[in-house]
């Protein structure tokens, strides 16, 4: 077999091949022109993307295009593939055709159709790389973010950093946060009921920024923990509890409104719509949950464990009564309950959209045990008033803490949604 | 919160807690027998295990006991979870116990019934982890194998190795293994049409284990790429291309009987109605493949990527003709594609069973790449005669192999069915 081209993972020598393959794909137009009068710009350009793939259903379909992005308040998908990338380019320019390829890529993607036709030259390597191929959209969303570090002074944006895009804090329990699972210039988060489906965005993104940016940290959900919808039921995390009882629901505009979707009250007026996410990855320290009674567990949450009652409540969805007292004169939920510390009464009535999935990766090589937990996702209006004082508690008092850490944390920027064909991530931020 | 129990990841004091586990579970009788006499040891004994979960619907159910184990020739699940352990005991009965315990949970957990009651005393850990509660038995599958290990001197079974277990030989292509994804005195392919329920198996036999065995490696499957039944479609690969079309089915009782099971031939009669396994994570340098022509791609293969077809043919299940030449007078099935090399014809009629599922791990920390390919997992009746000499072939001249990396192996006896409730994995080979 003959090999004709390669591609080295740095930017040096990924420029090239994702200009050609740009080249190829979009011609001479530039690709965020293309994104914007084309659509479907990716594909579009490349022809006949539609023919290779089957008609998606419009069951499985989420709407691309919108006042806020998909994957926040859609009901949550079954599972995740998500990344922080880092640019590694210096040049505004490199970052919107980037950025406005992603676009178009993902309005193919949504619809459960290739980015570009895999048959269509075969000197040239296919456009889309095949192996979500037959998947349909799967109900798929993608979610793009901005770090911290997009506000530096590498693209000019440094005036258009939002103020609640404050640095996270060091938060207690900080203390196992690893770098190299932490942070990045920009996230994906996709999110689909078939993780190929999800995992081929990943993929051909990492593949669409060659030159441009490369994977920092990446992580697998392989099953939802939070429900956002109140036609969901609750999942179970990795200890067995109910969790995001009390989540916010897409079908709740006004706590949208009130907790999610950044408002008027924004200093950059681009971020209206949007919202914050923080990303954190939270290990279980499962063989030791495991060897914790019952009673203590249940204690742990404030839950009981098979209902997903309340402690003194009956049914999951029961108000926790957060004053009510034991005979002994204890509260029956205790002080360091996780939902009495996480609740909205205990914290200025603040709340957070939850979008958390399970996740393995396999055994830590240190000491054997299941490196299992929770891929936390949460996203918010303001994370000055909602994660980081949320976190400053539960992290100091928290009882489950005995049996977590965070091994991760990033915050991102999330935009408003795409308007329509033509739209494209930063597309407000860069004007 | 108080705390009443620790628990270490190793033997020593594992031990302990393993057993004071199984003394709740199973009561003053040995588990063996427990699992012998009961059906559901772990959980009858336990109580009210089945009052604590919805009753499993038929329509996801494998049936647990048989001639065979369930996840060889069974439809192929979409989901998997695998863990290779190594018995850190040097008793027998220890052994035989975690082997009996696991069938008795086993039996529940095909049932889509937990392990043993979540609620059962206030002050003991819950018999059941409790995540997959609510999620049905989602045609789950539970698959035990014995290493080579397994039959050295620690365990009395020396003179029970069948030869077909011989040690794999170094193959080609060998060099990129990495021994913390190898090898392994027992294996546990966990297969579901859902992640949770295959996960909450490794996690639960894991815990199960605790004081006789610890996992040594583990790796999640996110999508299946084989199918294994007629009535199921060829998945694509991460390559985007077709895998499996010409596998083994579990209608064909005559392939089963001429290249799975186990027979007469055998040395060791604990065997008869078994198979061998060969677990392989085969790395996929997805960057690099993505860069290729579409015509590279193709005759890598052998086979038209979207169709799935034979080089040369129209539909995907036509039969690949290796014979034809082209106009040029070459091979249209290149020499070293990868559907000649490993056809049958070509393999002295020999073929393998597959059951392979796409992974990813995140990413390659030395070089920021995607480290994701494919978990490849073949069933045979003597490798000796099968994946070995295939993949002597393959590994020497495979177009494939300038884009995938060999980073574990391992291999495995997989005993027979077990028969009723009461048998156990293992069972006649102790006898």
């Amino acid at each position: 077999m003959e090999q004709t081209e390669t591609v080295s993972a740095g930017p040096a020598g990924g420029g090239t091949s994702r200009r050609t393959l740009l080249g190829r794909t979009l011609g001479a137009a530039g690709v965020v022109a293309a994104a914007g009068g084309a659509g479907y710009g990716v594909a579009r350009a490349a022809g006949s993307a539609d023919t290779a793939a089957p008609a998606a259903s419009t069951s499985d379909l989420v709407g691309f295009y919108g006042t806020h992005q998909g994957g926040i308040a859609t009901p949550a998908q079954d599972r995740l593939a998500f990344a922080a990338f880092d640019v590694t380019s210096t040049s505004a320019t490199d970052l919107q055709v980037m950025l406005g390829t992603w676009a178009a890529a993902a309005a193919q993607m949504t619809r459960g159709l290739p980015i570009g036709a895999v048959e269509t030259d075969p000197q040239a390597p296919p456009i889309d790389t095949g192996e979500a191929d037959g998947l349909g959209a799967s109900s798929l969303t993608v979610t793009v973010g901005f770090g911290p570090g997009l506000f530096d002074d590498r693209f000019g944006l440094a005036d258009k950093r939002p103020a609640a895009l404050a640095d996270l804090p060091t938060l207690p329990g900080d203390g196992s946060l690893q770098q190299a699972r932490s942070g990045g210039d920009l996230c994906v988060q996709a999110c689909a009921d078939d993780p190929t489906v999800a995992f081929h965005v990943i993929r051909n993104f990492a593949r669409l920024a060659r030159g441009t940016a490369v994977i920092r940290w990446s992580q697998l959900g392989f099953g939802r923990t939070s429900s956002t919808s109140t036609a969901q039921q609750t999942e179970r995390n990795l200890m067995g509890f109910k969790d995001g009882t009390r989540n916010i629901k897409g079908e709740d505009a006004a706590d949208l409104d009130d907790y999610v979707w950044v408002g008027r009250e924004t200093d950059q007026a681009w971020m209206r719509g949007g919202s914050y996410l923080v990303a954190r990855r939270i290990r279980m320290l499962i063989e030791s949950w495991d060897t914790d009674f019952l009673s203590d567990q249940e204690n742990v949450f404030g839950r009981y464990k098979t209902s997903g009652a309340p402690l003194g409540g009956k049914n999951e969805f029961d108000t926790p009564d957060l004053a009510a007292k034991g005979t002994d004169g204890k509260p029956v939920i205790p002080l360091n309950a996780h939902i009495r510390l996480a609740s909205p009464s205990t914290n200025n009535n603040q709340k957070i959209l939850r979008r958390g999935y399970s996740y393995t990766d396999g055994i830590d090589a240190d000491t054997g045990l299941l490196d299992a937990g929770l891929f936390f996702l949460a996203y918010q209006k303001d994370p000055r008033r909602q994660f980081v004082p949320i976190q400053q508690k539960l992290g100091q008092q928290d009882g489950l803490n005995e049996y977590i850490r965070h091994t991760g944390s990033a915050l991102f920027a999330v935009p408003p949604g795409l308007s329509a064909a033509g739209d494209w991530w930063g597309k407000a931020l860069f004007a």
